[in-house]
């Protein structure tokens, strides 16, 4: 049995304990969360702790905190030696405090506390400063997710930016898409199948053999007819720009 | 039984036909095609025919060719008060040439000639310049779909827009992402399951609702850690467009 100890209350915290704790083998011996209270789901048995030094001994310490309170949190911790991992996709493992070893366990996805997450979907990223530390790592990673890597922190800051791009930019345009609906009273029911099949669509061709569009194909009359259209500046100066940006495709600007 | 000829041999009319075939109430009665050799996922009882003057009497003529064809090829039809319906998002119902009747017939989707699509979930966007005529296409329409939409000409065009939003420039954003996984080395597929579940997501929650991420929250380190690594001037201006589209998110600009 592999003891766990679960440092934050958040999304990432809730959706992880929920995970592991369908795993037998195994066990979140304890959660510390700043507010006793913001821990609801979890199950009955889970010892929950609010002062650094309950904190009992475990073969790993997860920080699920945020981004700007990993360093500060790390370096609280009563003990040494110990391996202490972060879910952070940004921040480095130098922000781990030296006396304790360290480690990344990076799930990449989108949390929100209302909605479940299939976790065995989920890939997560993984780090650590030696060889055997890593292994524990990747045993607890594979005992909730089908997709576990080795991603050092430079390619984990590449997959973050990406990440921005594909998750945070394109809901970005899905709001804009239900802007203009709104705005024109047309159901934005009518665009949802549209947007799963974009998404599905590269699971098996790459982004760019699956581009189409007046963009795609230079359709200059359909393009002029769209920004005449967009009395939005915002709204318009993406267009123009994302347009631009695939019309030049492949070159380097 | 509904009488249907199909005017084009694209990726619309070639999903169509499909569609139709499975149809207990539709019969595609012939396919214009302007070389015979286009069409190759028809059924061997299906004529193809490829001059206007071997058209027969049929309830229904779906003209589905490029945009940039249509007015052209309506204007070519050796008949008179018929329906004639084309299946674009962008082009007006005016373009039908006036000796017939004029509809429209609009599967939002985005279709490649090799990838499978299920009819059933395509929302189909229908007008047309009277009631009866509404009638047989929503007849049409619905033995293929059970996403059938009565939606005016001003209204296609909006939705035509915000479909270049969400499916054209969010597949762009697809292909930067997987252009900064492969400048890193990192595998594009650990972002796939992020990419479904953006889009999942908005099935229950407003794009609105549904945003995450570093704009979002104002969190001004990211985005300027992001800002430095990205090193390409093109994806640089796109982060910045779309960090200060969301931060001004609901102010009009």
């Amino acid at each position: 049995m592999i003891k766990i100890v679960i440092i934050g209350s958040g999304n990432v915290a809730h959706h992880l304990i929920k995970a592991f704790t369908q795993s037998k083998e195994i066990n979140v011996i304890q959660v510390f969360a700043r507010e006793k209270k913001s821990i609801n789901l979890l199950p009955d048995f889970t010892t929950i702790i609010t002062n650094y030094n309950e904190l009992v001994e475990a073969d790993l310490y997860i920080i699920a905190v945020s981004d700007d309170a990993i360093a500060s949190v790390s370096s609280q911790l009563p003990f040494k030696n110990r391996l202490i991992v972060h879910t952070s996709g940004t921040v480095s493992i130098d922000s781990l405090d030296s006396k304790n070893r360290k480690g990344i366990f990076y799930p990449l996805q989108t949390f929100s506390k209302d909605k479940e997450v299939d976790f065995s979907q989920i890939p997560i990223c993984l780090e650590s400063e030696n060889e055997i530390d890593f292994e524990l790592l990747k045993k607890v990673a594979e005992n909730i997710s089908n997709n576990v890597f080795e991603i050092n922190s430079e390619q984990r800051k590449a997959l973050h930016v990406s990440a921005v791009f594909v998750n945070n930019f394109a809901n970005h345009l899905y709001q804009i898409g239900n802007e203009i609906c709104i705005e024109n009273n047309v159901p934005f029911e009518i665009l949802k199948p549209l947007i799963l099949e974009t998404a599905n669509k590269i699971m098996t061709l790459s982004p760019k053999e699956a581009q189409t569009g007046p963009a795609k194909r230079n359709d200059n009359q359909t393009i002029q007819a769209h920004l005449e259209f967009l009395t939005n500046e915002n709204q318009a100066k993406i267009y123009k720009i994302l347009t631009q940006s695939i019309q030049n495709n492949g070159k380097k600007l």
